[in-house]
């Protein structure tokens, strides 16, 4: 209900560290991550109304559910989802439909995790609902609010001034009305209005700014809040409005393949129904099929293609053309033999879609404002990889934005995010691009054998079974930086941003080659390997033990403490973390394994020594689990008026378990079991160094790259409350914000 | 604030199929499978106006987190705990204390699950919230609600009509002084309150009945309901109200040791705080160390003993003279050398106890009124039995009266009830005694060899590892009943209750004498094993299908598919199941699994045969993912207007997973490959009988006595409105209770 023409209201104004555009996955991400930091001076604003219950992206790759996990979230997720182990492969064999082969879905050891699916509804839910625990219900999506103007001060972006916020961003309350997806209403919720084939409504809902004041309160309908920003993370999708004020361009293309999905519980007596399968008929296309929770199972159904004609390479579909029973009935002929039946009541979603393949030409803009998933990269769901990249992306961001705004980390260290981001971007692109083509095609066995456009189907499952390793995320590296303390050329192993850092100071031959899935690679994420706490004898995954909480993580493989030779050098190593390397980067006062947490991974057998064989800065004395004092102490700071005790969870050792068998995490590791390593692990749990123990020098050179002593680290901010007065009132000392029109932004940054 | 005496107003009344008094653990559990078979009509009334946040009991034994995990509440609760993988023995060696031998705390193999430990407080909320989301919010515990009145009618107790509520309980609401416990207004809480040192407070606040009527509406301070209930379960601890009304006496003693108990996070030097605990003192006493969640550690501290005279047998020591400060000055002195402190912020609670060993001569009245849990047995709470045979006590108890309550089930099963765990509680008793007589003497090595009262540490180290068997809960053995169709004697193998039932059916040699933990023993648990599911690939542990909710299981080991001998035996099989048993137990228009779901494990490997191969009635079509239609159906009745697919998760296969090895199911089992065996489960899962494929007529023979025909069924009554009149104006129907005093009502029955 559009109210009659007013002059626009004073905004209000407030400031915020950290500002999320988009509640999907991508920014949920960021919001978990950064409230798991400690932040708590971050907002998430939504132009929707609500959240996705149904359809959409749902599958989980394992590298997600290991970063899910380091928030603690992988088991319950893991507990509602489908989990698929097996890709079949049916291809028309002597005139019928036949299974040609089967493949595991997730590689043996690639991880602890295999891919599953869970609708993206639910994995939302987790996120709100573990947002909300961790910052006390402070942090909350602010739903119905529509961005319209976004301005960056250039003069300010290099300053780290905590008062400082350099970027402008004025929202606007949305109606019931002009946040409700126009789908909604319908009985069968379908996803066109996201699909591609749909347009954005994005500019309409922009061009009804002036028109739809309703109200003056803060909150009401029409009214603006002017929000001041140190740092912005656009997650606002393949149609992000934030990316268009950034002036960013989306490169790639479109391609002429249309799709059809179905979400549905089936009636049918194909064999493979629970497995993931991918079906190519002779002439009439092909089916993935997809088996999710609660007896559903995803369709994905080619429904046109170049060859047929019905749909030119350059125009968009029209939508209204396209129905459920349209994709279903492609799919019964593509499944032939087999019957598939599906009644209305058990269709749970559909949509369908054109594959297009994109990636933004930049991720930020003065490494103020950054834009992550959709908004900047575009490509088939198929192979189940948008939720997962994009959540990827923040949870690669967030931390970095958390280390500037607390100073413990120059902001030097903000680009690798675009190197190491928009490089995986890229790769994604081209498996895309060359998995979707091989999908779509037609089964050569079928065809002729020397039209060129036919797939060979033995390349397609070739391609299918090494696109799995890319597909489960754990193969992601990035180059050299800052960050990253490994060799090669720091652009060319990226996107091409400098991110120049101390240089290739790791070893890598101290993980051996050969080793297997888990052998460290100083750039890549560090696979788990199960270890026994010394303390209390329970087998553990290492990686258990390195949650997203913000610090870096020093792992010592200390190797054999009972071995003469060696003792020595692990009590100098222990030396320099307590002498050294700990206090230049631990702020006085707080616990000793707040900023660099050190976790001890022993070759010795369990009995074989005493905990208190241990050099004790291994075990060290923290406040943990003691109650406060009455001191009062600033956030971290532990005080003087509280017990200490020794950490007992922090050496582990490679050592049979009573239950579960032995780690063989050295051998797992390649790691050398008489005189161990050192590796470095940044909070996002990727590999930064992997060293000797004698090599302090370079552990002290990456950290003082991308450290600033403690004495600079600051605090997080508090929550600010915004201004509650509508007309400006309380707003000063807070710039006014400029008075160009929104689409003038970009140009002006 | 007691109001001026007024005259006791009427009260109001209301009907209930299950009212549970007192909502400890075993009460929780009661209401949990309540809820969770689907009865709605159930209550739980405690006197207490607030749950236990700390203290009390704390360990999981293995047996009770499969049955959480039955209830898809164990990997919440093991992921909060704390594992207990260790027993180390410390003894005076040579004039110091010494570590004399390590043992696992739970016997590898015995269980999928390891001892931990939590406090009672975190296992209650889990509870309370299953409960909470099972019956949409319907049941609930009612707080501050004194039973006063309780009366059978026993000309009714064995009709089975559903509108036959023979059992009236009278509660009050009490107010909230008289509702909380004197100890929660201090700074340390403390359980001296509850202790058996401390005495019953419930006499006080019964005759404190006619003076506490403060208002004459529902719910208000000093109200009355009368409950008409058909069964009532006295779940109200070691001064049972229940116990007394029934007129049943506890057998047993009291012994003369008197131990302290601290919650506390320690500063200590002692190598093994993390590991539990078994410390004897040369002349000192001992300690048990019991390590908890959140760096907590419990200690158990023998504060006095007969040798040392400061404790009578017969007296009851003064609890004001026993301080938390006194228990730690204890266990310094036991624990010398090594260093112990706890400052009292650190303490999180305390208490003291002096053991008692006693078990209720009777569990039952007229199988209408029961009593579970501490109500039953009291003993020592070092080896960590109590609250967890408390709450498989009514784990026992509540299926067989909701299958009475169902009409499924004859009211002739209900005796099974005190048959099987008056016999548990009785060698629990058994174990106490010996257990606890050893931990409080003197070590022998360090007294006069040939003192009687002295402990031999070899023998002690020797019970304590039997003693893990017993104490994990999986060793307990249930004698041949109406649910358990195996050999031995009833009365000799129970506790003496007559439960004859229908012989020596099962044929035990069908799983093979010495193929280790997992051997299926007819009356015992079934462990479990992984098993592949045919249709998805996926790994699982067998028993994750048999989850609490009231199916009784057959569990098809059909041996080899493709073995042509044995396919005829298996289609032979499925047809007497779709044919006979299934049909004469399963209601029209139920799905087919509703009442006996039968899964079947094949030794067939997975890719060697479709899932089309095996018998149809083995992967049945159900309605189970399937949307209801608009037809009206009653409870459970499935109706005709919806789909039904075949049910996938129903087949699995003893075969090689991709990720997680090989179950070697019926290995572990010692099960034929070839030819199989039939087993079926109770549905709290344990094993019924144990026969071969051919063997339908000692199928037949057993569901006869135990199970009711399909026609009989009934469906659970709904939920009661409490009628809302204080006056009586609208309890017509319902006959007014007696006006006995409740001390006399014991005496009536």
């Amino acid at each position: 209900m559009p109210a009659p023409p007013t002059p626009t209201p004073a905004a209000t104004h407030s400031k915020v560290d950290l500002l999320i555009i988009g509640a999907g996955p991508a920014g949920l991400m960021a919001a978990n991550w950064a409230v798991s930091l400690g932040c708590r001076s971050v907002r998430v604003v939504d132009k929707r109304n609500t959240k996705i219950f149904t359809g959409q992206a749902d599958g989980l790759q394992c590298r997600t559910l290991e970063v899910l996990h380091s928030f603690g979230m992988a088991q319950d997720i893991v507990r509602q989802s489908n989990h698929m182990l097996e890709v079949c492969f049916w291809n028309p064999v002597d005139g019928t439909l036949r299974r040609t082969g089967r493949i595991p879905d997730t590689i043996p050891g690639i991880s602890r995790w295999q891919q599953v699916v869970l609708h993206q509804g639910r994995i939302e839910r987790a996120f709100l609902d573990r947002i909300h625990a961790q910052s006390h219900g402070e942090v909350q999506v602010e739903r119905a609010k529509l961005p319209e103007r976004l301005d960056v001060d250039t003069d300010l972006v290099e300053s780290t001034h905590p008062d400082v916020y350099p970027v402008r961003v004025q929202v606007r309350q949305l109606s019931e009305d002009e946040a409700t997806p126009s789908q909604m209403g319908k009985s069968t919720p379908n996803g066109l209005f996201r699909s591609a084939l749909a347009p954005d409504d994005t500019p309409e809902l922009l061009s009804s700014s002036s028109s739809s004041v309703s109200g003056t309160k803060a909150g009401a309908v029409g009214s603006r809040q002017v929000i001041h920003a140190k740092y912005v993370i656009g997650c606002d999708g393949a149609h992000s409005w934030t990316r268009k004020q950034m002036g960013i361009d989306m490169a790639g293309e479109q391609t002429d393949y249309i799709w059809g999905v179905l979400d549905a519980v089936p009636v049918t007596d194909f064999p493979d129904i629970r497995m993931r399968c991918a079906i190519h008929s002779a002439n009439d296309g092909s089916v993935m099929i997809i088996p999710r929770e609660d007896g559903l199972v995803r369709f994905y159904i080619q429904i046109s293609s170049t060859s047929d004609g019905a749909a030119d390479a350059a125009t968009k579909v029209d939508r209204h053309n396209i129905t459920w029973q349209r994709i279903l009935k492609a799919a019964q002929t593509i499944i032939k033999p087999y019957r598939l039946e599906i009644s209305e009541r058990d269709l749970h979603w559909w949509t369908a879609y054109q594959i297009g393949q994109r990636v933004a030409s930049g991720f930020s803009l003065h490494d103020r404002v950054f834009i992550a998933g959709d908004a900047c990269h575009t490509h088939s769901p198929k192979a189940g990889q948008g939720m997962n990249v994009s959540m990827m992306d923040t949870y690669n961001l967030v931390w970095k934005v958390a280390k500037v705004l607390q100073r413990q980390s120059p902001r030097s260290i903000l680009p690798t995010y675009q190197a190491e981001r928009r490089r995986v971007a890229q790769e994604l692109i081209a498996f895309d691009h060359r998995f979707s083509r091989l999908f779509s095609g037609k089964p050569q066995a079928a065809e002729d054998a020397a039209r060129e456009a036919g797939v060979d189907l033995a390349e397609f499952r070739n391609v299918f079974a090494k696109g799995n390793r890319f597909a489960s995320g754990t193969a992601v590296e990035y180059g050299p930086s800052l960050l990253v303390g490994r060799g090669g050329d720091a652009t060319e192993l990226g996107d091409g941003t400098d991110v120049v850092g101390p240089g290739a100071l790791s070893r890598p031959e101290l993980s051996a080659e050969g080793c297997g899935e888990s052998r460290i690679v100083v750039g890549q994420r560090l696979n788990t390997a199960q270890v026994v706490c010394v303390a209390d004898a329970r087998p553990w995954q290492l990686v258990d033990w390195l949650p997203s909480d913000g610090r870096w993580r020093l792992l010592l493989f200390c190797g054999n403490l009972v071995d003469a030779a060696q003792r020595p050098r692990i009590e100098a190593f222990a030396r320099y973390l307590e002498t050294q390397l700990l206090p230049r980067y631990t702020p006085a006062r707080h616990d000793v394994d707040s900023v660099i947490d050190c976790l001890t991974i022993s070759s010795t057998p369990r009995t074989a020594c005493e905990l208190s064989d241990y050099p004790a800065i291994l075990h060290p004395l923290t406040t943990k689990w003691h109650r406060p004092g009455s001191a009062s102490a600033a956030a971290g700071d532990v005080g003087e008026a509280r017990a200490k005790s020794q950490d007992y969870w922090k050496i582990f050792c490679d050592d049979e378990s009573y239950h579960a068998g032995h780690g063989r995490a050295y051998e797992k590791y390649g790691i050398d079991a008489q005189r161990g390593a050192v590796v470095v692990a940044r909070p996002d749990g990727y590999v930064s160094l992997l060293v000797a123990l004698d090599d302090v020098d370079r552990i002290d050179a990456f950290f003082d790259k991308c450290m600033l002593p403690a004495e600079m680290h600051l605090p997080f901010a508090s929550r600010d409350k915004p201004s509650g007065a509508v007309d400006g009132a309380e707003t000063k000392g807070v710039p006014p914000v400029p008075s160009k029109e929104a689409g003038e932004v970009a140009q002006a940054l």
